[in-house]
């Protein structure tokens, strides 16, 4: 029933102009080669990640000790992911001829059993999967099944696949339902999703069922992470309280709220989705659908950013949303953008297009500077860079992109996601095509024996013009079916120059069913003017704010435009707001006329109402801010009502 | 100079009714007893405090192991300088046989080289004065004193005195400039502060230039704190950077801002105002008149609490002044009610009395529950339970106040506060005396040969009239001067009938200078209308929020009257506001009209403005919060300007 509806994504999109593309280019041009140089303890001044360096040794080629993360390995397999995603739509073949060197050693580095981890294998090799709680082996093998189904999927070459579904025998063979193995599961998911990838290029009923397995078994009592903590010899030590940080707090079929690692729990929810699909599960989907709920009308910033507590990274309690201390790591926006594909994937509904949509323009692409060299872990909605240095509880909040990390989750996963960017815009279902972003691009479509070509001509999401051109060899019959996304309240359409009514159904999705001739063009217009949104008054941190969005783009007020003391700002409800070029930014930004108000005198407290004087507010996209130096800034500005 | 127009505080006023007395009460009633069994460990279900029997053992009476903080002597000394307060005003004779059992204790347990304290006598003797940065030998012996000085004032007894100056003796030879000596100074100031109190009653030389040694020495190169450290064989660790957490950054006469943990820098601030003042050095003096306009015009909350860092329990920079973080601990109130009485004492100017009042009837008050059985360390202006229990970064906060504590540090001192706060209130000087504070009294003084009582009738701060009436053997002349609070716009003045123009100088004082006769009386009005308060405008967490008070209080919205989601309520701009007696406080309410801007829909964002819904607004005394069960509390409400 459920693979009925579900449709499936198209991976070779070819993006052709645009934001997109554009970011897209800066990890080709910037991020991978940095990150390689990275990996090869090649940055001057950079901590070294010594990453290629310990599967070396690992594979015994090599003298020295490992060093890095107990993941260390994973930032390898995140680079081999982007490579792969690289090359599908960018052949280049000493890229590729570096990637095949790569998985030779990573080939190399694998041990006879089919173990792979350059840290327990040089560092620790009775220690082999002795903690899953702390440890990350079965996250660092999720990373490259991730990679290996991406380079098959790429290249057509299979050496990693190879390797990693030998790993995945060793695992399996250590952790089952079964007398002599472990009823263990990871503490950071990450393996599950990418079993699932596996199982869809393999087809083997092994790699569905380990994930299965591994889903079914989190959080079950007697609680493994316990059991695993005794055998150490220690006491059961529960990070942060009962296993909740690793959604291990109660199994997963009974989970209703987002909670913990918020990275964590956005894999675990996507594997979840996966696994429901791929076994026709009504009941896990449901699960889904209720935690998803939770995230997006409970837990999430208007950037799509979650997590809104430092100490874990993670969520916390319904409508907490504070925009200074928020947490809103770059991974966890990733990990949102996986999770939307998945749960969009089973039911075409632009509730998840548009989670999907806000989190791709906001809390994604605000990890990355504009130039491709700094990252933030942390995306704040509003920054003083005073407070950051003066306050404790702000010290993760950096106020400007930092060049790499000691932990580098975040650079290369922002790599992975644009580099493949073009995977999330359409799929393919027995109702036709699904269009689910908006960004030129080329995709070809097999359907029934045809070839059909899509051509997508837009500035999106500066511009709210899609000219979408069909090229076919012969007259063909099927549904396209486009999404109207939610923030567009009069969207127009015009199909083969004909203008169409348009009524936008409860999934958001507008359906054209006809015969369709090459050359036929569909242009949809979906007007952009400025919007206001507020939160709902239960964010307590929002009230009496408002913020501005335009199209799925929300903006900020910073320093660079606005002067120090942005919490002096009010937009008075009446307020004129027009768009004009940026001419540094080159994008759309919003201008009016506001009011600082201010303090009538220098008394820390005073009975004298402060007093209003006019000022020009200017804004800019959020994702954009920090490319114009350190500043304040702030997403949420004063609502003054009249 | 200094000396000159300085004034000397009256010890013995005797409070005869109103919160003042009736708080004082409450200490004397619940807070000593408890405290005393507490430090015998007579309290069943609490941590056992031990602080009795770590005395016995260092005397050698008892065997067993030392338990609890370094600082476990202090809370014995805390408790022995409240009951002399208490002393002073309400003779006890068992209460007092109890006091001296104690001090014979103390006696025993001082080492025959002088040296006094527990911790290091029993558990490492060989460690002594080789941690001053850490641990609180001096701490300690500060506290001792100030009890030891406020007995023998209380009772005329001077066995602790004794013993105290036997230890300070030793402490003088421990450190000092000398060849042989120490040049150190405690990580915690308060020993400075004692050892001028103790000058005052000895008049011995030695005991002010103790103090002063340990003042100037502070913060100079070579850093004490690095070659006690590296003494000890371990690198210096700075906590939290360079020694500012102490004070201890920078010599002090170099400090122009409040740093660091806000009771030490309120112990500090308060020895060194007595030093400029027993040395006539005008230089300490402007040292702590500049630091007194960055705490009060920049540091300080509304209520007077100090800190708004958790981690450090101290200040950060300037305007940084969040409401639901704050740490605005209890004992850094106290402080700066030290502080500004000693400022007070040299400059009789109402900024100094006028932030005394803020502190004691705010974020003093607030410490202790009606009943004087629960406290607050931390008093934070904004609290939501939920929030509490869900952020990391609140954990600090609680959202009702505990039993006890096992660092007992506000409890004790907020007794000691109460119980001596009738020496707050008045002083004199060669201008006659000195009217501080308001609140039912008798007080006695000596003026010339002659001998005055001073009756005062009042319920403030519920009400602003003051009735002052005189009682004298024969007509004498001198001065009353009365201050006129800060926050009153309208003060009205009676004199033996006659009604007076009042123009209030510079520094608040009215001067009244004639030739009283007994039973001449002095009638003072303080209009006390519902005021509302801005903060600056540089504080961005109250920018659009609006505090209430009234006289010195100041007000709050809680839960139990207001409903849940206070950051729901605003207060409209031409809100009329009331007063009505709040029939279970038993205090003056404030009530008004306000409206509850609320959300209309369950959507998280949303293109539709809030709606308004009008409300009733009750707001209470901020220092009763939570004396009515769990639930939020705020004192900035939104301000809806029209």
């Amino acid at each position: 029933m459920l693979k009925e509806r579900a449709t499936q994504f198209i991976q070779k999109v070819k993006l052709t102009g645009g934001l997109l593309a554009e970011r897209a280019d800066v990890v080709r041009s910037e991020v991978l080669p940095y990150q390689w140089r990275a990996l090869n303890d090649q940055i001057p001044g950079a901590e070294p990640s010594h990453a290629i360096e310990n599967l070396r040794i690992a594979a015994g080629e090599a003298k020295g000790e490992f060093h890095g993360m107990l993941w260390q390995d994973s930032d390898v397999a995140k680079w081999l992911e982007a490579v792969a995603y690289s090359l599908m739509t960018h052949p280049d073949p000493e890229l590729e001829a570096r990637a095949d060197e790569v998985i030779d050693l990573v080939g190399r580095a694998q041990q006879s059993d089919g173990y792979l981890n350059s840290y327990f294998t040089v560092v620790a090799p009775d220690r082999r999967w002795t903690n899953l709680r702390d440890n990350h082996e079965l996250y660092c093998a999720g990373h490259f099944i991730e990679a290996a189904v991406a380079y098959y999927q790429a290249t057509g070459k299979d050496e990693l696949l190879k390797i990693m579904c030998r790993f995945v025998d060793h695992i399996a063979s250590v952790f089952g339902p079964g007398e002599n193995q472990k009823r263990g599961y990871p503490g950071h998911e990450e393996i599950e999703l990418a079993l699932i990838k596996l199982y869809r290029v393999t087809r083997d009923r092994r790699h569905l069922d380990l994930a299965k397995f591994f889903i079914e078994e989190r959080g079950r009592q007697p609680h493994y992470f316990d059991l695993e903590a005794e055998a150490r010899g220690e006491k059961p030590s529960k990070r942060l309280g009962d296993y909740w940080y690793h959604q291990a707090h109660m199994p997963v079929r009974e989970q209703t709220t987002a909670v913990g690692h918020a990275v964590r729990a956005m894999y675990l929810y996507t594997a979840v989705a996966d696994l429901a699909l791929e076994t026709e599960d009504a009941e896990l989907l449901q699960v889904c659908e209720r935690i998803w709920d939770n995230v997006v009308n409970r837990r999430m910033y208007i950037t799509a950013g979650i997590g809104s507590e430092a100490r874990w990274e993670g969520f916390t309690i319904d409508y907490d949303l504070p925009s200074d201390t928020a947490y809103a790591e770059t991974c966890a926006s990733i990990g949102l953008v996986f999770w939307a594909q998945r749960m969009l994937q089973i039911t075409p509904d632009r509730k998840y297009a548009d989670v999907m949509e806000r989190a791709l323009y906001n809390g994604v692409l605000s990890g990355m500077s504009l130039e491709g060299t700094k990252f933030f872990y942390v995306n704040p909605l509003s920054v003083d860079p005073e407070i950051c240095k003066g306050r404790y509880d702000h010290h993760h909040v950096k106020p400007t992109r930092q060049g790499w990390f000691g932990c580098a989750c975040c650079p290369p996963n922002i790599a992975r996601l644009l580099a493949s960017i073009g995977q999330y815009i359409y799929s393919q279902g027995k109702d036709g095509l699904y269009m689910h972003l908006f960004a030129a691009s080329e995709a070809t479509f097999a359907i029934g024996g045809s070839r059909v070509k899509l051509v997508q001509q837009t500035d999106y999401p500066w511009d709210g013009t899609v000219r979408i051109k069909l090229e076919m060899d012969a007259p063909l019959g099927f549904g396209l079916n486009i999404r109207i996304p939610g923030w567009c309240d009069d969207p127009k359409l015009v199909v083969c120059g004909e203008s169409i009514v348009v009524t936008v159904p409860q999934d958001g999705y507008v359906r054209i069913h006809r015969t369709w001739t090459s050359g036929d063009e569909v242009v949809l217009e979906l007007p952009m003017p400025v919007t206001k949104v507020w939160a709902s008054t239960r964010v307590s941190d929002n009230v009496g704010k408002v913020a501005l969005q335009r199209g799925p783009v929300v903006y900020c007020v910073e320093e660079a435009d606005n002067g120090p003391n942005l919490a002096e700002l009010w937009l008075p409800a009446d307020a004129e707001l027009r768009v004009e070029m940026d001419p540094v930014l080159k994008v759309p930004a919003i201008v009016g006329q506001g009011v600082r108000r201010v303090s009538s005198s220098d008394a820390l407290y005073t009975t004298e109402r402060p007093v209003d004087k006019p000022c020009t507010i200017r804004a800019i996209p959020y994702f954009m801010w920090d490319n114009r130096g350190l500043g304040e800034m702030r997403v949420w500005i004063n609502d003054l009502t009249k």
